[in-house]
């Protein structure tokens, strides 16, 4: 079964807005297996809008509209709707009822335009509201059908999730369709470049390419995301009959990359899906019984920030010392006068940590963000400092590519990432 | 006259990554004044993307393809466009030469596939690349036009402003067009909820709206976004016939908002456009000659991470403790052991910041961020406390609505308007 989702609102195609409803959407319609071969977005605008519905309909065993049908003059969802089924709007007494109900009991006067959301193309059927005030609309247009729901984001996951997507597996099933489903993995790494990732990973790719071309069901494809401060993931894609038979799918095809990734760079692998870099701090620092204590230069307080997400931090956390000011690194981490981008001064940066913060462990970032080279060193030098108990303090050089930006988020996980490696 | 975006990839399906290009284009066509009634999405799929490209050249001037245009099997838009055009590809020697090219200069072999994208169709001229290894194509099609450009981000933006916004522009003269322009102001503000923004509003909104139903030309449209960290914007919207009318419509619509907000809460506004709350704070540093020095609990260096994002930040900000495990308050701070989300507790770090960092001014941040209590405080409950040279120093309580996210993010712009209020 094939659906189209039209997105609906001016704002869109103005680009004031991004349409995060179109991608959420599209990732559940492949959950449970329905192929979506277009997406559009039109503006608030009634011909435009009519044109767009039966465009879809024609490509596709029905669409979903999200967006414009709210109480304003702009709202003009159902009004097209009407249209393109051929038929009037009918004032629903019911809806009429609950929106002033939420008036009354809010103490507030209802403007009489809010009563335009009680009015639903004749043959059409509700999908309630649970939120807010405008319900869902599911058309029949012949043998097709015509889902609207809200543009406010929660309401439309919430009328997708209660009512659609059970009334489009219902339809599946009528039609005989074994109901495939698509499912994905993010394996996430630090350590290898995008293409480096990709030349190692080629040659299985290709193979899978060839297996897909020969027709070889459940076959997987990979592609590759640079994410910045999320590292570089490998998405993995399969597609089989039910959840079950993609999980096993997918754990088959993690383990192969995860294999050709060790065999060619080593622990590049630090999470998988949500998993990102400071849970894997967490994981080890747990697992060590050790503190942590950050001195970081150039990031600002990024890594700080960055491991305070992780829920119950602050039992192995225990503060960063943002030394921004040259100074400060001086006068609280006791660095001897002189420049700050060497190995020496992140040595000495992680010490400081260590003994003002009071941690086991003590990790520092030092470098140079740009544009302007500082102390010789050009845009993208960077210093990571460890100091752990009973052993010699080290530092880590890596030059990083990008803006201030970039090379701050490459600095953090990069440094998140060493600590993760040597505690493993 | 009107253009379609139309993005290519099975990922923007699959809602495996954001259609941000579509957007970009968006918003860059509506600054040239030119229309775009409808946006498409579509896979990686011959037939689907040449009935995509026919069905928007039939209701548009022309197309932007988006994507499709690398060296991978997957990457098909040329066969597409050409097949669209109804001519062959035709290799382009001065292409194949340059991707060679860039290939020997790093010393890495080439793969064939790379030489696909020397592939024309017949008829086309090229956007040179400046960054990467694809042109851009400009294909004729009848009296119209469809252009492609690479889905990376920054090339597409680059092929965008060098080749096509000049080519749209010089498109629109010959058809005597005056070129209408929509343009937009960000009004950016802290301390009112969106809610209350939109009553303060509500009047000004609804009068703005009569007008432009009566047919008044040059009318605003407002819109309220509520944004994190950056606080909640009121967006101005205005169309005219030329930037300098658009820009003298957003002036004196920007004062009127301006006006409300001061009659209704008083110094509400703390920028326009992209000047973020942290410029904000740059500039009252900097006007009063005063350094910065930071005490972060609950925020965990998120504060610090964003002051730094001014560039020449160090002039005015020496740094940040984040004292994230109570004991660091104790020792590094000089706080009395006992509870640390109080008024008294956040007076006392910021006085130990200002201490322990050697700077005029010491702010600071202690909360609970949830979801449990603490201190017999409820989640959301922050304190900011403020110390400035020859001042007693000063604790605000804040009561924050959200998540851990939006209670962290909350929380610094909280502190930092503040602190941006204290000294203007």
């Amino acid at each position: 079964m094939r659906f189209e989702i039209v997105a609906v609102g001016t704002e869109l195609l103005l680009g004031q807005i991004a349409d995060t409803n179109s991608q959420w959407l599209g990732e559940q319609l492949a959950a449970i297996g329905v192929a979506s071969h277009f997406h559009q977005a039109v503006g608030d605008n009634h011909e435009r809008m009519v044109l767009a519905f039966r465009t879809a309909l024609a490509r596709s065993d029905g669409i979903i509209v999200c967006g414009g049908l709210g109480p304003t003059h702009d709202d003009i969802t159902r009004e097209a709707l009407a249209e393109v089924m051929n038929v009037d709007l009918v004032r629903d007494d019911a809806v009429v009822a609950r929106i002033r109900e939420m008036f009354t009991s809010r103490g507030r006067d209802m403007p009489e335009s809010n009563l335009r959301q009680a009015d639903v193309p004749r043959g059409a059927s509700l999908i309630p509201q649970t939120m807010g005030t405008a319900p869902g609309l599911v058309c029949p247009v012949g043998q097709k059908v015509a889902y609207a729901v809200p543009g406010v984001p929660y309401e439309m996951a919430d009328m997708f999730t209660r009512a659609i997507a059970p009334d489009l597996l219902e339809r599946m099933r009528q039609r005989g369709e074994t109901s495939g489903v698509i499912a994905s993995r993010v394996i996430r790494t630090w350590g290898m470049s995008e293409s480096g990732l990709g030349e190692a990973l080629q040659s299985h790719i290709d193979d899978l390419d060839a297996a897909a071309r020969a027709g070889a069901p459940g076959t997987a494809t990979i592609a590759l995301l640079a994410s910045g401060i999320e590292g570089i993931k490998v998405r993995v894609t399969v597609r089989a009959e039910d959840e079950l038979a993609t999980r096993s799918l997918l754990d088959a095809e993690e383990a192969e990359v995860r294999h050709i990734l060790q065999e060619v760079a080593g622990d590049v692998v630090f999470g998988i899906d949500d998993d990102a870099i400071e849970n894997a701090v967490a994981r080890v620092m747990i697992d060590h019984g050790l503190t942590l204590g950050l001195a970081e230069s150039l990031t600002g307080g990024l890594a700080a920030s960055r491991l305070v997400n992780v829920p119950g931090a602050s039992r192995w956390f225990r503060g960063s010392l943002v030394s921004y000011a040259s100074e400060v690194k001086f006068d609280v981490l006791g660095l001897p006068d002189g420049p700050v981008v060497t190995a020496s001064a992140a040595r000495q940066m992680a010490e400081g940590a260590q003994r003002l913060l009071g941690s086991d462990v003590g990790l520092s970032i030092t470098g140079v963000a740009g544009p302007d080279p500082q102390d010789d060193q050009p845009p993208g030098t960077v210093f990571v400092g460890l100091a752990r108990p009973g052993r010699e303090s080290e530092a880590h050089r890596f030059s990083l590519p990008g803006d201030r930006n970039r090379v701050r988020q490459y600095s953090t996980i990069s440094a998140l990432d060493l600590l993760r490696r040597s505690l493993s």
